[in-house]
């Protein structure tokens, strides 16, 4: 497992920050609330929660184009942010959230592999904060933030299974998989995927496995991050 | 298991064609070979597999809107056609392919849920096809696909696992996973999701257990439809 | 004139359905009814029939690419949703269909010429048996369709005027034509067009009889795939 | 038929150009000469006539938007710029004219109905001039351009035929009508429709005789704005 | 300082316009009145002005291509019509104007250098005419106009400044200016850039004494189109 | 002047990197060296310097919109990108670079007034590092960057002149200019705009002044950051 570090309110304006670092994959989240919802949640008192991601185009070994100048957002850009919303759903209660959205901004500084798995796990710290403030404000009555989530990827290399891949170490993989879990232990996604060589139900297994051990890491750095 | 029925050679310009039901889901799979590939592969000696996916606007409970009209593909769309290419990918052995490309094209004429896994499914009856026929007319040296790769939704309705969702059941599903099997008996790819709850790791494993099942029924529909 | 066949009902959620082939063209139709109108329409007490059409990747003798993914549709795509749309309000008293709005979505699932003529055809057997699930339910006082509507096209290849082209005499013509005739033989549209010589006023003509002859044979499948 | 001006060389720039009215509808159309040809066509010997049509947002009675400012181009400007092409190209031999490429764009400056056929008349003078430009700088042995082209709109309005619909005539029209007309009197193109009528052979036929009549006014001015 | 020609009224539709010429420069300017203004300014009491900037692909020496095709406005359009808009914002009184906007369209029909800086200057011609047309119909109480506002460029070629530079001049000097000056003398919009060569502060203010030279040609010729 | 802080080689892939602050506003500015220019530079032995501008959507006080998902570029961003381009290439002698791009990134990570001209002080910086990396790598025999260059806004706020306007006196400001100079006190770009009152020549003076004081701490700070 690479150094993780989680700065709470890197930025002013956002009502929760946090730049969250996996060796060198470095990604700023910041957490925005608006007291509206989105269309289909009108009226519902229900709230939502949703996550757009995005990379700097020099964030990656080589520059990439910009997503904004080319005018659409990849289909890898848009499957992660998808995931991250997903993942954060799976531990707020959105009736208890009311009738507001917050949407977390994770927004890759500089990649070197996991930079969704880093964004999940950032993410939830300035989520955290955000509610922290609502809370505090007076705007719930219950804090709607059911679980701690957090994710981390692994794959198998040469054989053998690894821990929070980075970007060399994902090139190689034979197959890899990115497992969220929540504070309780439970499973909100897993996914794994075959790269170079189709692996077996032990496998997968044993990367879950590893998957709870790096996971209990990022749990303990998020909860020094808020103060919990 | 909903009844499984795959027709072969539904279409007559396509190197390979199959409209494949799973109930009341149907979708169209043609394979097109072009002696040509992607960039990044010229030169290379290699080939590639790839697919897209699109929904006519009428093949759900009420109209969607068509992708082509609002100008762009949703991030489920994107998605669900990465999972399809990379499926594929898994099981051909892409230098035996030499350089030309094959796509595949899934477009779902009626949905009742499980339209990715069917299109997985149908997907490697059209590529089998389009590939006996390259075999057939000379231009392969050897057999380029490995394996059999199939794909099968699985959930938790109400606490009990569930095999092959339909829509009704998908909308209910605390929790449902796509699973991707080659025919040894492999895992390709694995995407369980929490919808409602999240779920542990021996939910996950009672999911995959079903899906053995499933997928061993589609691998029989395929070598039935394929003459293999 | 090839083998005209209509399959009505071909799906099970639209309100109309009608998979439609001449010879080798086949085009699925869909009638979708909504209880609203387009903003220019709202409040005024009369309905829209609209058309949209799309034409799957592989449909073609080689793949063409998907217009969802390029991101935009083509003006040939447009030229021709707007034909079915003006053929179809052609015969429909707006004011009788009260305020909804009616789509027919005509994909293209395999083409060998002629598939705007063939949707044309199709549509008005998707649109009659929509409206007649409206007045079934009670929800129409009098029937809004005047007249049955249908298209076949025309064209002069090697100086002879010919019927209902096929995708290699229509790349052969000189000059060819779509005539969109109602049920008591007045035209709704006549669309002639040189390609290779222009033609004359007489040859028109010939053309014109010919699609009598065409539209004929058509309204006689039409009847019969909805038991008018 | 309103009052005809063809002011040539309107503008200095393009090697053709021609502004022409139609009573207040002015359209100014230019030539603009490429010694290239799209990819389609390269190295075949041959060359190339197309059309662009846009109409300024404040051509009209109230202002429309900006194409370019929305990010497309409407249907019908497509569906107006395709005609204009095959107008033109019903009348140039492509052989004669080398492998370079020619584009009229028609810029609506203000609107009075009868844009597209007015377009297509000015158009002819323009490509007339950029032609004879390339004929004295001697790039070219034989003249491409085969015959004169133009065009005019009929209706019926109020069941009476009406010849050069301005825009309340064709507000009110009951069916109308555009006529491609060559110099020796031969079809380039028919479109008729239904607007709020269906319409039947003979009158269409009184239409065409009208189209007649007035190409063959425009067919004068075209020869005097050219010297012709 | 090139010939100023300025033709008010050029077309009928609009409710001010003007074409105007600085040499071969030629824009054609319309003002268009609506009774709404942009979300941001709704309920508020104030109007808006604002402008749009296009270009006839033959506008210019070699053909370019049309936005309206390309799907997107260029930055240097954009830039533009910023300008403009606010130009014409800094001499109107958006209180008096009331709840409504103008949108003054800026048209280039040929183009040969300082087509910004005729836009701006016709621009004002068609707002007056619009608001007189608004005052004589009693519809404004006050004139929200408060003063004349005219541009125009300059440069320095070969170290000398040059006014009013055309496509030649602007090519090949090594700085360039825009100034926009209201009728007392202010400044509304400097914007100075380096070409080849950066300049200095005798040098800026040597261009701003002859931009006031030919914005006082300028506004004569204003209040003459306008009959001020 | 608020505190201007330059942290060199903020980002470990990036050949130049700067996360530059004025006051709250930060912004990362990276530059990547390509061995490649743009088509129209090709074979010319001359090289291209570039930017592009992104804001992150939670940037500001209240959340934008992210340019990726809107898919297009507003007119502010372009219209800084292009500016931060031209100023670059000011102070750098494109035929000493030879055939290579550099791609300045500029991505606002925090604002706070003043993005545009923060971004091109540390450009420059992050400029200087990508072209002393050349030169240590034997890759240009000459220096190509021939100034310092930077630059800050200024404007006038009820009546008095203020130097590096933060977001608060910015909304303010009756006029406000942005100067961007260069290391031997000329001018590479000069935009004075009136905001709500227009400005004389004396305070355009006054302005540029204060700029000058400002962009002297400026050079400052870029040489320490630099070792220059």
């Amino acid at each position: 497992m690479r150094s993780i570090v989680m700065e709470p309110g890197f930025t002013v304006h956002a009502e929760g920050s946090c730049l969250v670092s996996f060796g060198d994959t470095r990604v700023l989240c910041t957490a925005s609330v608006e007291e509206r919802v989105p269309p289909f949640l009108r009226g519902k008192g229900e709230g939502w929660v949703t996550a757009e991601y995005g990379m700097l185009p020099r964030a990656t070994h080589t520059r990439g184009s910009r997503e904004a100048a080319k005018g659409k957002q990849s289909g890898r850009t848009q499957e992660i942010q998808r995931l991250i919303g997903r993942s954060l759903r799976a531990i707020v209660d959105l009736k208890a959230l009311g009738e507001r959205q917050i949407t977390i901004d994770c927004d890759v500084i500089q990649a070197d592999g996991g930079t969704r798995t880093a964004a999940i796990s950032g993410a939830w710290v300035a989520l955290r904060i955000a509610v922290d403030k609502l809370m505090k404000d007076g705007l719930l009555a219950a804090d709607p933030i059911r679980q701690q989530v957090a994710a981390v990827s692994c794959g198998i290399c040469g054989g053998t299974p690894v821990l929070d891949l980075d970007y060399v170490e994902d090139s190689a993989a034979e197959a890899d998989a990115n497992f969220v879990l929540t504070g309780d232990g439970k499973l909100a996604e897993v996914q794994a995927t075959a790269e170079g060589a189709t692996f077996d139900e032990e496998e997968l297994l044993r990367l879950l496995r590893l998957a709870r051990i790096g996971c209990g890491e990022i749990f303990a750095a998020q909860r020094k991050a808020t103060g919990r």
